[in-house]
C-alpha cells in the first residue's frame, strides 16, 4: 500500500538523482553543466516541523536569486550563500495542509533563467509513529560488502575506483544489496528481526572504499552496492519478513572523495579548514569536569583519519544539512533506526539538536550511539542528555557491558573477583542510566576481534556469552558470521573480522545459507544460535521482565526474567564438572515455581531442593507452577 | 585548658572504668561482682542532642528498677530491657542548661539498692565547631602495633594472651602510644599533618589482635598500647604540632572476645544469632537495582571471619550504642576524624543515622568510610546519600582512583590507553562523586602491597606516584614506611605490608627516625617526601585551587593548579629521554604566566615557547607571571 502510493514519484525522483548526482560530479570540474541540484533532493508533506532549507549546488548558482511560483504550498522565507559560488540554500516554510506535488522554483542568473522542480511527495502512513528497534528485538550487523554478491555485474561501475577484488583483504568484495535481499529468507530464518548494515551510502573512495565510512554522497547508495531504489526495496522485502533496517550514519565525517573537499560550500564547513590533524581519542574530555577547552576540541574537531575530513557542525548550514539527511532516509526508506557512528565526536550542542530534531518528528524511532569507552559514566552521559533541555539520545551501544563479558569469560576467577562476578558487578552501573533497557549490549562488531576467537574457540564459553546476550535487560545485537563460529585475530585486524560470509559468493566451498560444507561444530552451532533467537521472539519476559539476579557463587551465575506471563530462571556456569545447586537460596526468583522446563529443548527439569547444573552451564528455564504447570 | 578542665574528673573516670571492664570481664562468669558499668562511661553537658541511653551492665540488673535522684539536670524518659538479665538501657534526657558533675543512679534489687555516679562533664570549648580533616592535609596512616615499641613494660598484659613476640609475623610485636607520642616530631617534621592509627581499641582475643579490628571493649583502649588517658594525651600533643588525630572505628563487627559473644544483650545483637556465616563480599549488590534481597543481607549480615562476629545493627539498642560510642570518642579524645573500616558492610539504614547524628554533634567533622571497590558510582552512592533526606558520608577512600594508579604506572602504555592517561580519564569519574574533592586518595594502606614493590621498586614512578597524590584534588593519605621505601610481595601479604618500622624498636639496626643505616636511596626518598609535603602544607593551590587538566601527549601528562594566590604546573613524564614540550597548548592554564622555578628545588625554570621534560619527568612548576614573577 505504502509502497504503491510512492512508486510513481518516486522512481522518478530517483532518475532524477542521479542525474543529479551526475551533475554534483561534474560540475566543479569542468563547469559543462548548468542545471542546479537541489538536497535534500525531495522533501513530504505533513512533516511536524514545516521548515526546510535546500542546499542548491550548480555552477556559479550562489549568484542566482530563487523564487518560488506563487503558491499557497510553500514559500520562501530566507536564503543564504556561502564562500563557495556554487552553492544556494533557500529556507522554506512548508504550509501545514500542502498537498503533494513538485514546486519550481526559478533562478535568475547571467546565463539565463534556470528552472528546478522540487518534488513534495505525501508520506506513508503511520510514517511519524513508526516504532524503532526495542527490547523484543535481535539485531545483525552485517558488512554488505562481505555478506553475499547478489549483483557480479555491479563488482565494477564506471567511474568508480576500487574495483572488487576478493584477494585484496582490504579491497572490495561485491557484496551487495541484491545478496542481503537473496538471504533475508536465511536472516529471518535465524531469528534476527533487525538488520544493522555497515553504511551503504557512496563511498567513491581509492580504497578502502568496502567498509562505507567514508561518504562521498550523502544522499545516494553507492552503486556498487545498488540503488537509492534498490535500497528501498530491500527495506521493503525485510519489513514482510519482520525484519527492520536500521541505518549506519557517520555525521561527524565524510570522505575525502567528497565535493566538499574540493569545494566546501563555506571556509568552515570542514574543521581545520579542511587540513589534516588527527584526534587524540580523548573521548573523557567532554564530560570531565577538568578537561581543557583544547582537548574537548581535538576529540570533536581532530579528524579520524587523513582519508575521513571531519564536518564541522558548529557550521549551522551543515547542521541543518545533516539533520535534514538523516530524515531523508528514514522517511525515503522508511527505516527502523539509525546506528550513529562515532557518535561522541560530532559537536555537542549539534548532537543534541540533531537528536532532538529527529526524536520531534518520529517520537518513537530508534537511534543507537556509537561510544567506544569501557566506562559506564561517559556512555550514559550521551543516554541522560547533555544540554539543558534536550534530549539525550534513546540508545546507546552498551560498550562496558559487552566489553566486560568478553573479559569476564576468558579469565581466571575466583568466588570473589573476575569470571561470573564480573558480569553481575557490572549491572550495578544500569544505575548509571535513564534507561538501561535501552541499551544495545552486543557479542561483537566489525570492529572486534571476533567473540569465538576471543573465547579461546570454546564452545561452551560461546554459548554462555549467546544465552546472557539474548537474556539480559538489553537489545542484543549480533555480528554477522557469528552464527558458524568465524574466527579472527584476538587483536584487532579489521581484514580478518570482516571475512566473507561463507556462501555469499557463487563457488563457495562452504555455504552457510544452504549448510553445505559447515563443520559439524558450525553446523551445530547455528542450529543452536537459530532456536535460542527464534525462542526469544516470543520470551515475553526477556522483552519487558523483570531482572533478577544472584551473585554467582560455587561458579554459577543465576538470574531470573518475568512478566505477568511468563517466567525464567537462567544459570549460567563454568565449572568443568556438574553441580548440585541448592535452591533456598532463589526463593525470591522462584516463587511458587515447582518445575521447569528447558526453554530451547522443552526437556523438562525437575525443581526439588536442588538442581543439577551440567558442567559449563547456558541454562534457560520456564518455571511452571501450580497454576500455570508445565 | 582543655585537659585542665577535664583531668581530675577524667582520671578518676578511667580508673573507675577499668574496674568497670572488670567487672564486666568477671560477671557473666561467676557472678561475684555485683557493681554495674555503664556505657557510655560519662558524657557532656551542652550537647546539641539532649538524648542519652546508657547502657547498663551487671549480674542481673535487668531486674532492677533504675531511679535518678530528683535533678532537673537529667531525667529518666525511658527504661528498656534486653534478653539477657545483665543489662538495662536507660534513656535520659539531659537539660539543657545543665550543669557539669555527677548523677546518681539507684538501681533497686532483691539485693539490695546499688548506686552508680554518672559524671556529667563540661566540654571543651569549640568542640562542636571543630574541624575535620580537609585538602590542606596530608594523613599518615599507621599500625600502632608495628611502628614504635616506646614502653617494653606493656609488651605482655596479664590477663591478655598474645603476648608481643616480634618473630611472629602475625603477632604482636609491641609498638605502643608512648612509641608514637615520642615520634610525633618526626612525623611532623615529614610534613604530615593527620594521623590515622589502625585501631587501638581493646582487643583480648587469642591470635593476631595486633591489627585491632577485632574489639572486645568499644570503650577501652588495648592496654598493650596504654590507656584511655595515654590516648587522649597523644591526641593532645599531636595537636600541639598541629597534627590531627582520626579514630579508626570498625561499626560492622567485633571480636569473638566480646563479652557480647557470650552474654548478648539481647537475642538479635548479632546477626545469625550469633553463628558463623561469612559474607561473601557482594558490595555491588546494595546498589544493584537488580539485585536479591539474600545478597543484600549477605552483604550486610555475613561475617567478615570467624573471629569477628557481625554486628546486626537493625537492633536499635545497638544501633544507638554505636552512635554514642563514636560520638564519646570524638568528644572524649578530641578527635579530628573517623576512618570507618568495612563501611558498607553495615545495615544501610543505621549507618544514615549514624551519620547523621554524628554530622549533627559535628557540623564540620570528617569522616571517611572504606569501600574497597574500584568501581566510582558504587563509592559515590555512599557520598552523594542513600537514604532520602539524610546526609551522605562526607568522605570516601577513593578506592578506584588509588587503584588506577597503580595500575597505570605499571603497565605498557601507548598515546591512546594506559599509563598517564589512564590517570587522565580517571578523573572523569569525579562527576558522579558529590565532593570529589573531599575523597581520601592513598598510595596505600595496611591491606594492599606496598607501592615501592608494586611499582617495580622504581624510584621514578615512586615520585610520580607521590607527586600525583599531593597535586592532584583530594586529601592525599600515605602509609607508613613509605617515605623510606619498606617493601613487600606484590600479591596481598599481610604480614609482609606490616613489617616493623625501622627504629621503632630499641637495637634496630636500621633507624628511619636518625637515618642510621638508610640505604643512600632509603635517606633520599625519605628527604624527598619530607621536602614535598612540608611545601604541600604552604601550596594553597593544592588546597583549594581549581584543577585543569590536558590529555596526556607524547608521554607527558600536564595540569594545573590555581586559587588567588598561587599557580602551578605539574608536569608527569614516562619517557626514558628528556622531551621538549611545546607549550602553545597550554594557553589555557599558562595565561600570562611569563617564567617558572621548581616548587621544590626553588630551581628556574625557563618558560619559552617550549619546556625541557627530564625524564621520567615528575615536576612541581609554580608558575610566575609579569605582575608577580619569580
Amino acid at each position: 500500500m505504502t509502497c504503491n502510493l510512492l512508486t510513481r514519484p518516486l522512481a522518478a525522483f530517483a532518475l532524477a538523482m542521479f542525474l543529479c548526482m551526475a551533475t554534483f560530479a561534474g560540475a566543479a570540474a569542468d563547469g559543462t553543466s548548468s542545471k542546479p541540484a537541489a538536497y535534500p533532493p525531495n522533501w513530504w508533506v505533513g512533516m511536524r516541523d514545516a521548515r526546510l532549507q535546500l542546499m542548491v549546488q550548480g555552477p556559479g548558482i550562489g549568484a542566482s536569486e530563487p523564487t518560488l511560483d506563487d503558491t499557497p504550498r510553500a514559500k520562501i522565507v530566507g536564503v543564504a550563500r556561502g564562500d563557495s559560488p556554487n552553492y544556494l540554500f533557500i529556507d522554506l516554510r512548508i504550509a501545514a495542509d500542502a498537498t503533494p506535488g513538485d514546486l519550481t522554483f526559478r533562478f535568475a542568473r547571467r546565463e539565463g533563467l534556470v528552472t528546478l522542480r522540487y518534488p513534495l511527495l505525501p508520506r506513508a502512513p503511520g510514517s511519524a509513529q513508526r516504532r524503532g528497534f526495542d527490547n523484543r528485538d535481535v539485531i545483525l550487523n552485517l558488512m554488505p560488502d562481505r555478506f553475499a554478491n547478489g549483483d557480479p555485474g555491479n563488482d565494477r561501475v564506471a567511474g568508480y575506483a576500487d574495483a572488487a577484488d576478493r584477494d585484496n583483504p582490504g579491497g572490495r568484495h561485491g557484496g551487495d544489496l541484491r545478496g542481503m535481499r537473496d538471504r533475508l529468507d536465511h536472516i529471518a530464518g535465524m531469528g534476527y528481526t533487525m538488520i544493522w548494515p555497515t553504511p551503504l551510502i557512496e563511498n567513491a573512495q581509492s580504497a578502502y572504499s568496502y567498509h562505507g565510512y567514508a561518504a562521498t554522497d550523502l544522499y545516494r547508495i553507492d552503486p556498487r552496492y545498488g540503488s537509492n531504489v534498490q535500497y528501498r526495496d530491500f527495506v521493503a522485502e525485510a519489513r514482510t519478513r519482520g525484519i527492520g533496517v536500521i541505518q549506519d550514519v557517520v555525521p561527524n565525517h565524510i570522505g575525502d572523495g567528497h565535493v566538499w573537499m574540493k569545494d566546501p560550500p563555506t571556509a568552515d564547513w570542514l574543521t581545520y579548514a579542511g587540513r589534516y590533524d588527527p584526534t587524540r581519542h580523548g573521548r573523557t574530555a567532554l564530560a570531565d569536569p577538568y578537561a581543557a577547552q583544547s582537548d574537548r576540541d581535538d576529540f570533536t574537531q581532530g579528524w579520524f583519519a587523513p582519508t575521513m575530513p571531519d564536518l564541522n557542525q558548529k557550521q549551522p548550514l551543515l547542521a541543518t544539512y545533516l539533520i535534514q539527511n538523516a530524515i531523508w532516509w528514514i522517511e525515503y526508506a522508511d527505516l527502523s533506526g539509525l546506528r550513529v557512528d562515532t557518535y561522541g565526536y560530532s559537536d555537542g550542542a549539534f548532537l543534541a539538536e540533531w537528536t532532538q530534531r529527529i526524536r520531534a518528528e518520529y517520537p518513537h524511532f530508534s537511534m543507537v550511539g556509537e561510544e567506544w569507552s569501557d566506562n559506564p559514566s561517559v556512555v550514559a552521559r550521551w543516554q541522560n542528555g547533555w544540554v539543558d533541555g534536550k534530549p539525550g539520545m534513546p540508545n546507546m551501544m552498551d560498550f562496558p557491558l559487552s566489553e566486560a563479558v568478553r573479559i569476564a569469560l576468558n579469565e581466571p576467577a575466583n568466588e570473589y573477583a573476575g569470571g561470573l562476578r564480573r558480569l553481575y558487578e557490572a549491572m550495578v552501573d544500569d544505575r548509571l542510566y535513564s534507561a538501561p533497557t535501552a541499551l544495545v549490549a552486543f557479542e561483537g562488531n566489525h570492529d572486534m576481534p571476533r567473540i569465538y576467537s576471543v573465547l579461546g574457540e570454546n564452545d561452551d564459553s560461546f554459548r554462555i556469552a549467546l544465552v546472557h546476550l539474548a537474556t539480559i535487560p538489553r537489545i542484543p545485537q549480533i555480528y554477522y558470521g557469528t552464527e558458524v563460529l568465524m574466527t579472527s585475530p584476538t587483536v584487532r585486524d579489521d581484514a580478518a573480522t570482516r571475512r566473507d560470509f561463507p556462501g555469499g559468493w557463487a563457488g563457495d566451498r562452504v555455504n552457510a545459507f544452504t549448510g553445505a560444507g559447515l563443520s559439524p561444530r558450525q553446523a551445530e552451532a547455528q542450529r543452536w544460535l537459530r532456536t535460542l533467537l527464534n525462542w526469544r521472539k516470543t520470551a515475553t519476559a526477556v522483552h519487558r521482565g523483570r531482572f533478577l539476579h544472584y551473585l554467582p557463587r560455587d561458579g554459577v551465575y543465576v538470574y531470573f526474567r518475568d512478566d505477568d506471563r511468563q517466567r525464567l530462571m537462567v544459570v549460567l556456569g563454568r565449572n568443568d564438572k556438574a553441580v548440585e545447586l541448592r535452591l533456598d537460596r532463589f526463593a525470591e526468583g522462584l516463587k511458587d515455581a515447582n518445575a521447569a522446563r528447558d526453554a530451547l529443548t522443552g526437556t523438562a527439569a525437575p525443581l526439588g531442593s536442588s538442581l543439577t547444573v551440567p558442567a559449563h552451564a547456558a541454562l534457560i528455564l520456564e518455571l511452571c507452577t501450580p497454576s500455570k504447570p508445565c
